[in-house]
């Protein structure tokens, strides 16, 4: 038996959940936001309780202190030294790293040289990792990444259609994100297909950030996000793929930065620019119920960019055995999957049973039984990927 | 019986061809090129002879010139006033022209001001039309644009998940190209399918410049190119639809702007790029045939990347009666056909006849009697188009 942090940091937040292993029981879980802020929020779940506060946190190793202290002082652990492991959530492992790893001081270099293809969170995760490993010194390390699963993609769905040498020179390729998700969901899938040694599956992972992947005999050979998690489906805030030469076209008309337009369409676009009401799925549901035109337009080429790639891989994985809807709307948003299965349920030979659709963050077959292809809504759990990662490297 | 001129012209150059109508016989065909040098190239052919020889040509009025004195000098009239319309390809229509039109000075007007969205093609089209509307102002001309076949499609199609105000206030949005193109076949698809009342065709344009378009009862209901002819499908020099945060990364690496990588994107990318050998598909299969990696991986891109439209459309469209190929490749690359057919024969229910995709430029039922959809090579002619509808709007 085992006690397992894992951790995802972001540049003002931490979130962290502390596994006992192999049971995989949550001991606690919670999230500290706006750290470096007078007032940080401090919210912590465990044995049925919430506690929630709000104190000056100047920095990540503050931040963990106060975990840290929180567990003792709760009585979650009786002291530190029952952790065994933290496992870290790493967004870019480049091409360097096609599983998890335990971080040494070369693995801690190699993801800081990579922040230069993820500017704003690789530098977030290892703050958070220095922070934990500051406190807890005695305990080994792990670092997950995002884009490990997609590292078995070929080269001829990772490589742009662009001169070679930006492959060479600056590592411009596709690399995919929410691996951890993808690998999550779809392993689940295969099981509940009873483990054939064939497989071909779609997962879609569609929260407010949304990709979706193509998986075959449980490896990764495509996925919808690209160099950057801007690309692909239309998201909450994001684009998702565009005709580039809108970025230098709008530069010009908007006298903005092309970085300033890159910006609009990560933070501005997506439901939220088509809509102008918002991100939100739930909100843009609203406008559609009110009559809002634009609402409804935003939601229509939501389901038509996530129709795409569901036809695109549908043709790369020669048929298609089950789908799976994972995230945010992919678990809760009950009309989307309906809009989604029928756009596609002649092509695929889909039928979906409706009833068994009207479910929200449970695990559930909701095609019929005649359908020639399986779709399950499946939650997602990549902190239970961090904790069996760590488990495993750490032979616990 | 008349005589309908259909013209082509370029920055600095043009392409013409004399029609008899209804009888469709091409009278003459050619190309004036290097429109402003010392040694412009006019080529000619007309009764079955070639004509070549270099000249200088100030401009398109020149240019024009020559070539109405070689239709006298040469009998291919007796007189200029044999010639009953002029008809003219246009790119860019913009939402103010879903049809082709007689150009009045209104219109003239309008597609000079959608210059502002292909500054390279409508200026020069109109620099076409002007040379020779002076001389030949006694017959009216006919403007035939690029993307009027496309304006059938819905706002979930053409809007794009960036902020609404960009469409309302720049007129950012699909408009797709090859339009003449993509109709001059599925036209003649549907008759090749017996004028079915519903038919669901997608047709594939694949030339040096790429686009297909999915076509439901004869109607554009999507289109691979985009706000400009950069996006879509990989091309012979043009990226296609990239991830468009690469374009201020490279920007920042390069050191160059983002209207210099966008120019990259547009002329040094595509099959181009990924071999370094080369734009043309022939030289690429060259390079196959002799090992080389890069041509390879070029070709599987390229392949990829159509066959990710195709699986797109055969949702949109929930089904598909028949897939045309057309345009250089289209027509002439048996081995491009048939690996992009091999990857969607299971999905789609084709079975090639590989003896008869043994063609080239010649109208071709190229897959079995057995097989679900039919697939057709089909040579373009976008110059009868333009005859056609000059000769049914001038009421000749």
């Amino acid at each position: 038996m085992s006690k397992i942090m894992a951790v995802n940091a972001g540049s003002s937040s931490l979130k962290f959940q502390l596994f006992e292993m192999p049971s995989e029981e949550v001991k606690l879980a919670g999230t500290i936001e706006r750290i470096g802020m007078e007032d940080a929020i401090v919210t912590l779940k465990f044995n049925g309780k919430k506690k929630n506060y709000t104190i000056p946190i100047k920095n990540h190793t503050e931040a963990v202190d106060i975990l840290l202290h929180e567990l003792v002082d709760e009585k979650i652990v009786k002291s530190l030294e029952e952790i065994n492991g933290v496992g870290h959530r790493v967004v870019h492992g480049g091409e360097e790293f096609n599983k998890s790893v335990i971080i040494t001081d070369k693995v801690a270099k190699v993801i800081s040289d990579l922040s230069d293809l993820a500017p704003l969170h690789n530098p977030a995760n290892l703050t958070g990792y220095k922070a934990f490993k500051n406190a807890l010194p005695k305990v080994q390390h792990v670092a997950v990444f995002d884009t490990a699963f997609h590292q078995t993609m070929e080269s001829d769905r990772f490589i742009y259609p662009i001169p070679y040498e930006y492959y060479e020179n600056f590592k411009v390729r596709r690399y995919g994100f929410h691996g951890t998700s993808h690998l999550y969901v779809s392993q689940r899938c295969q099981e509940l297909l009873g483990n054939p040694v064939h497989s071909r599956i779609i997962t879609c992972h569609i929260g407010n950030g949304a990709s979706l992947a193509a998986i075959k005999d449980g490896k990764c050979v495509d996925t919808s996000m690209g160099f950057t998690p801007l690309a692909g489906v239309m998201m909450g805030t994001r684009s998702g793929d565009i005709d580039p030469a809108i970025v230098t076209f709008l530069s010009g008309k908007l006298g903005k930065t092309a970085e300033d337009i890159v910006n609009i369409l990560n933070k501005k676009s997506g439901l939220l620019g088509v809509s102008g009401l918002s991100s939100d799925a739930r909100d843009i549901q609203v406008g559609i119920d009110q009559g809002n035109q634009r609402a409804l337009l935003a939601r229509k080429i939501h389901v038509n960019t996530v129709c795409n790639f569901l036809g695109s891989y549908y043709i790369e994985l020669g048929g298609c055995d089950a789908i799976v809807f994972t995230a945010g709307l992919g678990e809760n948003d009950i009309k989307f999957r309906e809009l989604i299965i029928d756009k596609i349920s002649e092509s695929f030979g889909i039928k979906l049973d409706k009833e068994k659709n009207n479910v929200r963050c449970q695990e559930t077959l909701i095609s019929t039984p005649d359908s020639k292809v399986k779709v399950f809504v499946i939650p997602t759990n990549e902190e239970i990927v961090i904790a069996r990662d760590t488990v495993k490297l750490l032979k616990l």
